[in-house]
């Protein structure tokens, strides 16, 4: 993550890894959620905190969650269902649950219906928000496969040339099995930069760069900062990736709509044909290595590869060239050791919210 | 395609499509290629000139065919065979046959493989150029499967903070049926601009924009204009999309990470795991609509979204709102009626050509 969006150091609290876990799952059964399924849906908040994905992390999206559970938007006990399926492919209707877990239990059958053929591919409706798509992506990692997640919903993308905002900031994310150095693990948005990043900025009190969003009439904000109120405006209109279509901004879009499709309108999600805000699909999907080529041989050549990225020589300013993933590692290596850096605001909120939903508070 | 990229109006040459179409086959096989395979090269290379895809077509791409058969490079009767395979999914070693005919029979497998259990997945090592991704994702679309193809090779993307190019434009294809509407066809380089746009640029005279290439020491050219020469430099060293790392290029270079991996990776294609420069491999998938959701119903739904993003308001200065193939499509209708514009200095070559190997030149 640019350091622009990291939490500044005298508003860091570090708070441990168990303990914030511990309370985190508390919240989710208050909120009715059943006890194996808090487990997940805190592992995938976890995992973002964990790797230094704070837009996606408990700080975030949790308070979001807990007030859909209470307004009743997002079912905290779905009875999600399998309604379509070949030997490879499914559609599951998620029930209004959180895509955190449903994403979940459909990566598995993903991974299932791999083990068995070769790929599998699942393409999930009726679902409310599902955190950090990389998650689900590596958990194919395990069984020697290739995951790929992406999510969709809601209006924050302008198409390229338009002047309002019709896609979500749909992100993709792609994993991939490595024999000794850290997975290659892409997760982004295909907007410029992620829709929760605009949470970030306003706690931080950072402005916004060029080619991030969009003026009022949808033309290209490529100055910077002239949008600082974003988060509170009438529209929030993000620049697909690229910006403007002189710098490819219609690949960001095409990106945009091709996780709309997948997600959604393979799925039959409600909302989808008629591109409305409320819509929320994802799609999930895993292939074996094993079926292309020998796991090993495959492994070997994806850290010789890695390593190869890593190499290049630096640009002037830079000290060393990454790849998707190695950052992340290297973070939850850290974090797991020294714990969580959250912003204080972020700890008052779980000491008030442990306060009414009668939760012993454990972070201080 | 931007107008910047387009012949100059006096320069322009309109040539009959299947006068076209005949020469080139013609010179397919003078090159020793088998007839039902220079009908699908001359296919793959007219596909793109159709759809107003210049950078891929006769024009852009022919000469240098001829020359790799000339040279044995590209070897033009290749005994490509599938060297490992499973339910869904096939490695193929294409053994240096060029990439139009090869992706063309693994796409046919890809769908072989997809009507049976739901998907099919192909990667294809050793082979040669693969021409627009997007005439092989498009094969998926009769059958009302969503069709993709990637291709990887060679270095001219610069990784987000290095100096030195290390991996191929990498595009990326998916395409989608729909109803009554022109298809949803995506096919883009995950750099800025495709590789191939460079040579347009010469030919028209035409400079760099903003985001396009990294100067010298790696550091993203912003203003565009200063690497005129591009063509002819030491090293091509193109950004990838996004442009600087504010803007999200370490996107555009992770997805062009990705498409390294699942064609040549997964493949074990020679020059993969060293990143060298003269590596080439490509990837097909298939997916059946019908494994996910009713076909009519899907296709329905498609209509309806694409129509409206076609509905979004345009900012000022824009015409209409687009989706990935639309205008491609209405390109193709208007050309395949009033024939293909090509730059003079093409039918020059082709006249020249013609003479040299001994075929009737038409094209006046």
């Amino acid at each position: 993550m640019l350091d622009y969006f990291k939490v500044p150091k005298e508003d860091v609290v570090i708070v441990d890894v168990n303990k914030l876990r511990q309370v985190t799952e508390h919240m989710f059964i208050k909120c009715g959620v059943k006890s194996e399924e808090a487990i997940i849906g805190t592992d995938v908040l976890m995992h973002a905190d964990l790797r230094g994905i704070e837009t996606h992390g408990v700080s975030n999206l949790l308070r979001g969650y807990i007030q859909g559970y209470n307004s009743g938007q997002i079912n905290p006990n779905p009875k999600w269902k399998i309604i379509r399926e070949s030997a490879t492919t499914a559609t599951i209707d998620g029930d209004s649950g959180l895509g955190l877990m449903t994403a979940y239990h459909a990566m598995n059958l993903a991974i299932e219906k791999a083990e068995k053929y070769g790929t599998g591919s699942i393409s999930i409706r009726n679902s409310a928000h599902c955190g950090a798509v990389g998650y689900f992506a590596m958990m194919a990692l395990k069984y020697d496969m290739v995951g790929t997640c992406m999510t969709a919903g809601g209006n924050t993308m302008v198409p390229t040339f338009g002047s309002e905002a019709k896609l979500g900031t749909n992100p993709i994310a792609i994993a991939v099995p490595t024999k000794n150095k850290p997975p290659f693990v892409f997760d982004a948005a295909t907007t410029t930069i992620a829709g929760n990043k605009m949470g970030l900025l306003e706690r931080i009190g950072a402005s916004m760069q060029p080619g991030w969003v969009a003026h009022d009439d949808g033309t290209p904000d490529m100055d910077g900062g002239g949008e600082f109120q974003y988060a509170h405006g009438p529209q929030k209109m993000q620049l697909p990736l690229g910006g403007t279509r002189e710098m490819g901004s219609h690949k960001g879009y095409g990106l945009g709509v091709s996780v709309d499709i997948l997600c959604g309108i393979l799925s039959n999600g409600a909302g989808f044909p008629t591109l409305q805000a409320s819509r929320r699909a994802h799609y999930v999907s895993a292939i074996k290595v094993d079926g292309f080529s020998e796991v090993n041989e495959f492994k070997s050549s994806m850290d010789q590869m890695l390593q190869g990225l890593e190499d290049t020589k630096p640009s002037p300013g830079n000290k060393r060239v990454l790849y998707a993933g190695l950052e992340e590692y290297e973070e939850e290596q850290k974090r797991e050791r020294d714990g969580i850096p959250l912003h204080k605001e972020v700890v008052e909120w779980y000491k008030g919210a442990c306060e009414e939903m009668n939760i012993k508070f454990i972070l201080n």
